[in-house]
């Protein structure tokens, strides 16, 4: 059972904005790469075709705090912790750190589990499936 | 003075992801643009060059809460409200509507003015511009 | 019969890199916008699901020539016209012109007409369907 | 001197499309990170902050050709090749190979070198630096 993990990554050149620091919506990508890379170091997949089916996490809701810019081939870390997860929903939070270790920015993303059918394109919440479930539990409080 | 502005826009291909939906990350350049209208709306630019230096509104704080997703060439309006304004920062509150009027999103970003050294890529706060504070002002409380 | 169209936009603030420009890449999405307001202006569109399938249009080759740089809240044209259009692919040549009407980059995509599975995910290459090929034409080449 | 690198990533859930597949224009981007990775191979960078000047590389022209599609989480290659270096200018070629060394796309990126004068704005040509020249060479006419 996880419940955090660290992703680094550095700052690529389109991922600026003509004020020379990276543009804030790129923040949320980030948290999105983290969760990705969260998912696949346990085997598994934030999209999952199978059967005609899709089982994806469209977000609920997402927030971000900057306090320090980022800027064009800095390196950072995230540290992604799972702060609650119900029989549906997870809720991530993540801090940012720079190269030197100063926290420069927290994020957190709610999203919730559904099975999508890409045939009609609906949507419908559903259980998040034990094969997720099983490997991915909430963080102790210390740690938030 | 103004506290609240109306834009309509239209999803474009690149903005949807594998999900068939727009990109959650979008929304935060939506609600951007809808700040960049209602700015050139009053005749000011949210990047202004003047003498060799910028003024600029780097993010403190965005979130952004999904209801319903957007797709593909869906037409939709956001509505900009003038939540808070201090000496310093703005605060806006965007609703997000569809095209059958229907409330899909909610978002907010608060955004501090500061003065920008293109040369030494410094950036300081600095109280908002006589230019922009006379012609923005807070919503009263009965339109949040 | 159409073989060309006229597509104004305006350069947004998350399209700029930190050279103070945008970012080479988004004129592949400004042209991709000229051409689904295309499709669009003559009741068409460029990802059409219908009984769970779809028609798309990916990518056969794309490629642009850059002269002057567009900057923000720079207003500009692309004039689209019909290059080539053969069975199963269209190629468009774009024009981009500045508001002066100065012509500050040419590019080209070609894209082929593909019949998609969501459930399988698989392309396969498809005659283009009669309700788009009978509205839109090759340019005479004097326009080109 | 060196003339070619050879640059590794994994498409991420943001530069996919509703189609399911990465979207052209990410191609470029790629390219860009590329040729990025390989400046700093030879501990240089694309975008050089000095003496409150910039010395940087916009674009002249680019191009690609689509073969194999690419999805979330695909691991790809690009290999870049130093095709022609002028006293001003560079081009490169990128072969795109998926895991199984299939090539899925290639591609080309004319750019020259400019000095940026962050204050006005203004871009003007200039001689590549010699600390740059002196570490990047045409490829051999066998290798293209």
């Amino acid at each position: 059972m996880a419940h955090e993990y660290r992703y680094r990554r550095r700052v690529e050149f389109s991922e600026t904005d003509m004020a020379g620091i990276v543009h804030f919506s790129n923040y949320f990508r980030y948290m999105e790469g983290a969760e990705v890379a969260f998912f696949r170091s346990l085997g598994l997949s934030i999209h999952n075709q199978r059967d005609g089916r899709v089982i994806g996490w469209p977000r609920v809701a997402a927030e971000c705090t900057y306090r320090w810019p980022l800027r064009f081939e800095d390196e950072f870390e995230i540290h992604l912790v799972v702060r609650k997860k119900t029989s549906r929903t997870l809720t991530y939070d993540f801090r940012f750190y720079d190269a030197q270790g100063r926290q420069i920015a927290t994020g957190s993303i709610k999203t919730a589990c559904v099975d999508f059918d890409p045939a009609t394109e609906k949507m419908q919440s559903m259980p998040i499936p034990e094969s997720v479930s099983e490997k991915i539990e909430e963080a102790p409080k210390g740690d938030l």
